[in-house]
């Protein structure tokens, strides 16, 4: 009997999650559910229905976890805790800050409805998380450093779209080689922002806009770009089009530590993501996330969780005698 | 209260398992144990005692977690299985065949004994083994890829020591640059044992020994050598002690995989690690796992685990919350 698993709103991490299910054989795509009209939402899975969110009121006994492809702005602070309480839940929350706010309303709604919930799925928060915790267990005495990129951040693409004259933009963030070297080494160099990252702006401008103005406004934005050194390459639709319609991503968390009676000894933990597709990506997580809520609320295990709670053989359609003899 | 941890034998790995509990405030070094004549090991921990292994027979009272740092062709097959029904136990076992029986006896004896017992902690068994294991559950397409070193093979060390004429060696492990590149390239190429890691060897003759026949001996050496391409080095007992008396390690495991409804997009995860020190890194991961084992116990946790079977969260000293607000 395979996992039945729902997904509600079928954007680019919707459509992410239904192809990772795709490639587990022991889960399906139950159905697709939208705030839109159902009717104008075809998906790709061959059989599988689209139906309104609001059939998830009286669903429980045909999904086994839902999926929830919001957005983390308000999309999930919402559905998250509301769908916790009927079904077993997973999201990608990915608001740092507010993680812990989010995980308490969550873990109430769960631990009511004995439902199991995982929140924060995909690679960061999810496995960058995961790599910083291991990390910091192993090498207590040490540095931690995240880098991001190359890829296209579809917060800081949003903010440029939005100035006047602007009628599409992907923006690229870009690990500055030269602190990422350091880094590797194991100098312990202390970054600014700005040494760590650079940011890549492609920009299809409206006809006759003002370019000079529009440059000066993305380099000069608050929190997106005034922190940081921004190149802007303003492009035709077509160049768009042909070279930037992808959205990968990566990056790599790494840590140096000591070890020894006198700290005498260095080690550096590395891991790195090159991913041609984020969404895509970040759905595979979320599929592995979904069996082990399944699993771990068979045994009993209620309320919100993260990856940091989900012993690693829970994310395996293998069993544990499987994964000793052939991955440990 | 802090955890007490007695280490069982006092050799690289039980002195890194020592300085890696100095790094861990919540744990203590409750006492060593050796199978050695007491007073003839010194340890470098202030005011801790050195005992006779068989004084394991009436200290449950005084010890939390035994680690047991033996070797795995010989000890730790004994060893595991007869303290795991005592004590909470934690070793680093190796012996990538013999997993699945070592994983049965332990686990029968530390069920029998309501005891939690990690196996196979360490790097590889341990880090590499979870990371192949997470990037298989999320990129279930794919190829997985191992290299080791640069580092010296403790093993492949012995192995050339034991022929006629050397005094000493020390055998460096070494991936083969082209095919690392190949294989972060997202390449998939099928590689040879040869293709992937290249063998080192710095020698310590005794004087008037036949030099040729030594490198001869070693470089058609059965299962250690004869499948690589080796280079040999002869050196002076000054060099080998200058230049060769550390441990250095690492390596790298790669999966690569695609996604996508028509596998049309490709991923290249990478877990990677510098280590100055292979056995106290190794002791810092054996370090973690006897706080999880520790505090799985209390919950109940018994019988043999793997890196596998716990939830990250354990190896932690923080508290969920802590975990969640900064590392997630």
């Amino acid at each position: 009997m395979s996992i039945r698993v729902g997904i509600l709103g079928y954007g680019n991490l919707g459509r992410g999650v239904e192809s990772a299910i795709r490639q587990n054989p022991d889960m399906e795509l139950a159905a697709v559910f939208t705030r839109r009209n159902p009717e104008s939402v075809k998906v790709r899975t061959a059989g599988v229905k689209v139906l309104s969110a609001d059939e998830l009121e009286h669903m429980q006994g045909d999904i086994d976890v839902l999926v929830l492809c919001g957005g983390s702005a308000t999309d999930l602070p919402v559905q998250t805790p509301k769908y916790a309480s009927m079904y077993n839940v997973v999201d990608s929350f990915d608001t740092h800050a507010r993680i812990p706010e989010h995980f308490a309303a969550v873990d109430e709604a769960a631990k009511q409805g004995q439902k199991t919930a995982v929140i924060s799925c995909g690679w960061d928060p999810g496995m960058f998380s995961l790599n910083r915790l291991y990390s910091n267990c192993i090498l207590p005495e040490g540095q931690d450093y995240t880098f991001w990129g190359r890829g296209v951040s579809q917060g800081h693409s949003d903010a440029v779209r939005r100035i006047d004259g602007v009628k599409d933009c992907r923006q690229y963030t870009v690990p500055v080689p030269e602190a990422l070297e350091a880094v590797r080494r194991g100098e312990n160099p202390v970054l600014t922002t700005r040494q760590k990252h650079t940011r890549e702006c492609f920009v299809v401008a409206e006809e006759g806009a003002d370019l000079a103005r529009i440059e000066h406004e993305i380099k000069t934005m608050p929190n997106y770009f005034a922190d940081y050194d921004t190149t802007v390459h303003f492009i035709t639709e077509e160049e768009m089009k042909r070279d930037h319609s992808g959205l990968p991503h990566g990056g790599c968390v790494i840590r140096t530590g000591v070890t020894g009676m006198d700290g005498e000894h260095k080690h550096v933990i590395e891991y790195s993501l090159k991913l041609d597709s984020n969404p895509e990506f970040t759905g595979s997580v979320i599929a592995a996330c979904a069996r082990a809520a399944f699993r771990m609320n068979r045994e009993g295990a209620n309320g919100a969780k993260t990856l940091f709670d989900i012993a690693p053989a829970y994310l395996s359609a293998k069993s544990g005698e499987e994964l000793r003899a052939h991955l440990l």
